[in-house]
């Protein structure tokens, strides 16, 4: 065959091929490209869109969706960006490095820019269209991808709160960005506060939560009952949750059936947005299936120990 | 800051973070996912649908005007893949892999969604939308780089032969898939070239140059009249070109300001597609700017003999 | 200088830079190269050269005094092959793999060439001298850990089992190496345990714990008299132990100067050589500062949650 | 088998395993570590000891030896580092570069270790013994790895310069190191010159080759009678080599037997010591087969152009 004295150049793939740490969650990361001038182009409400906020919701339900029920255990976005988490097991394309980011970079372009005009029925989209980038990290415990999502959030507020002042400055003020920029520089937190008080009426407590808190998406597993789903093979000794048992411990009990109804319920479960804080440990301890639960199959490099 | 009790998680990113090796060309390949399923939702033409080759020739040009004159140097598509071959001198985000990867799958991916309704005005886009992974792997030589067009060119070649047999067969011989695939097992290209002709009165060679060249993609400097472009600067004891050296030799010869002139006229020419034959030389020693040349900015990874 | 216009050379270093991912166990194997000729020509006893295992685990002794204290948690030696476990939170050489392998490897050869007279004495080493190869693989959770541990001493049991009957039936039993091979194959362990008793009255329990369970090599801190080391610094708010919980939750509530003052015990404790069963729990829990303790300094990747 | 449930832990050896870019020269460089104290401890002579540097040329010699005649095809070395240029088409190991990297140090360790008492008669090696660290890096063209053996000779004389300047006013001219340092603070090479000869009547001119150029090893293919050795199969219309040909363009056109006969003369060559200017053409173009020609065995990534 012709084709066979050029095909050696395959075994160049080798080289650029990185395979994931296994048993480590895989954070994947996308980030607007030059948002600073396609928001401008197409004329953003400052300093939050609603429509734009909301499109960005949707693209990232989308990847919920299409990856399926097992592989993103809760998504995070803020502006332009968004986080997805995927869970430890994940073995999606053997962890393949620019396979999982390339893809889930695809999916996010892509309903993005199908569903702009759902969301801004009245502004065509322009060239250049909307882009991401997109990079993979491994964080190998809960704690890391905890401090990891708490990083983003607290940048939320702190780049929301800097925001919120900068445009009320500008919109209720009258300054110009230099201004308002100047004015802002060496404030602390209960400064920007006292600003948007005193000077123009507006209690940051009372701004919307989406713009302060940013976007969590997740499977609500806890809405599914119990009774639409039934486990495939009889219990081996199931054992008992109590609640003396931290949410991990308890899992880590769990028999191979209970885990596989598990699957099932979370498959079934809807996906949802909120905006609530994920900085604290409530919202983990009320949804311990999220981090803590090891679902639908077992994870083969998680050791014997568990 | 609140915030920095958290920050230490962006350390993590070091581990994955992969710069490209300087001073090799870099292969973007795009591939559609499950496109097969998706061929067959959007009532694609088989072999060949000329709109959706089209189409993808439509996104690989928007990725060249996307990233800009001296990044992509050319491009090849056949059916649902693209490579984008990157310039040596390339230094694009410090040729960080994920980023370089993840945002030519994004440009392709979003032209492709945006462009659709012009090349199927009839047909709606259905979910699951259509998404493309992307892979990058560098190629030290242009020998190298040649090699891989003529192994992406020689597998379409192959492929279509198959597939216009395949089909022709089945649309036209009224056989069933499996049957098509077991009367064209263990077949050599002459018979399958005999089978479209004695039964079919099908000369292949009279097929359409897209489909068994593919659709090449580049920059038409050679087009662009010299006095379309000055030099910005005075010229430095420049180099006569002689015609029995060969186009690299040439090209190291050439003065700085020379350079800057041809990556003006470069940034200047049209974007083209052809469907030509670039395994055998005549198509690269036509057009030696393409591999040939170092335009715009000397590669500053080249080393001092060059 | 005439230095600089080659300095650009130094920028291509950061392709191959591999930094390897934060908290997360770093495991360096090293492993003997082409030692079945080495030991071939040293004329090493078999199956097992007692001389030579000793020479081995000094190695690797050398390898924990020349790291320094809180680096290597423990190691794992059987045959030619030693494993060195870094802690979760070793940040040596920021954790370059190239830098840490090849640093490894070398202090591993100088010492093995080094005391070769002292555990030879009458063997003169000849060319080409042992020499060995490494490899470093991250593991992000103790119990991945363990289960590697757990694979080599299967492996050293499978392997000194097969070994011992092997040459039992050429030394003994006068068979030909293809012979005892052919009577071997096929065998389960139970075979070879009644092969050696009932032709050789070997009962395989008594060999050498050595050469059935490998050499485990730590330091004992457990050893240490608490009396020989003071906190440098006063106790802020000091949990204390209590048996009710495990090793790793215990070691979480630890205060900071209780860290310091474990640190420095570890330090002074003494690198010990055992040969025992790892995969059981008893050895881990007798000692856990092995794995569950965070020691010397807080492990600043560990996130906020420890 | 026991062992089975625990090799999950091998596959964890994917994430950290990179094959190096195929059909790029790899150069390894090996460093002392913690040498300035080792110096300090064995009584090294200031500012080059000349046993010193012909123990590392003997354990550089040794690297040649142990890899086999097509691996390394030159060395460099000064002070206590050396770098091992592997010929571009060097398969050894698949290019995994931790096996790469470590063999060499293990090697270059061994020998270092080994052959002390005979460069080190009287002086006896203590503890820490001495250890060296590696890298591997790729260089894609042959203007890169010139540039990196340049940009390594004129560190060596700018270091070497500088180094026998502030030994001799310490040595020659009682100053202490603070004083010499202060004293040479901002000066340039032809102050350094100028201090040497007024001063202490030293042309730095007639320094040793060795301390002012370094050292390079090589296979002195040249010195090798062509009656040495015999294709090993007939000649298939052989090129004749021209004079008006590049020493590249000339190795392009070999017959295959051609090259067959060079790597046989390659092997049977002496490895050579030398203290020579590698900055310039002169050497190169008088050892073409160091970097220009392909020896032993086709490159099988090199392209069907070549």
């Amino acid at each position: 065959m012709a084709n066979s004295k050029f095909e050696y150049v395959k075994h160049f793939e080798l080289s650029s091929t990185t395979h994931l740490l296994p048993n480590t969650y895989i954070i994947i990361r996308i980030d607007g490209r030059s948002f600073h001038r396609f928001t401008t182009t197409h004329a953003f409400t400052k300093p939050n869109d609603i429509r734009a906020l909301n499109l960005m919701n949707a693209a990232a339900t989308a990847v919920f969706h299409d990856l399926g029920g097992e592989v993103v255990s809760i998504a995070y976005g803020v502006s332009d960006e968004y986080s997805f988490i995927l869970r430890r097991e994940c073995n999606l394309f053997d962890r393949r490095e620019q396979k999982l980011v390339s893809t889930v970079v695809s999916i996010f372009t892509a309903y993005y820019v199908s569903l702009w005009p759902t969301y801004f029925p009245s502004t065509p989209l322009q060239r250049p269209l909307p882009t991401f980038d997109g990079r993979a990290v491994c964080y190998p415990t809960i704690e890391n991808v905890r401090d990891y999502l708490s990083w983003r959030q607290a940048d939320c507020h702190i780049n929301n709160l800097y925001n919120t002042t900068f445009w009320a400055l500008i919109q209720q003020g009258g300054m110009t960005a230099q201004e308002a920029e100047k004015e802002l520089m060496g404030t602390l937190s209960r400064d920007k506060n006292e600003i948007l008080y005193s000077r123009f009426g507006i209690n940051y407590n009372n701004e919307s939560e989406m713009f302060k808190k940013g976007s969590v998406v997740y499977r609500n597993y806890g809405a599914v009952p119990d009774s639409s789903v039934q486990a495939d093979d009889k219990d081996e000794g199931e054992v008992v949750e109590s609640a003396s048992k931290s949410p991990a411990e308890t899992q880590k009990g769990k028999s191979r059936s209970q885990q596989k109804r598990e699957a099932k319920k979370l498959a079934k479960a809807e996906v949802v947005i909120e905006h609530v804080d994920i900085i604290k440990d409530e919202f983990w301890e009320k949804r311990p299936w999220i981090l803590h639960w090891t679902l639908g199959r077992p994870n083969e490099y998680a050791g014997t120990g568990q």
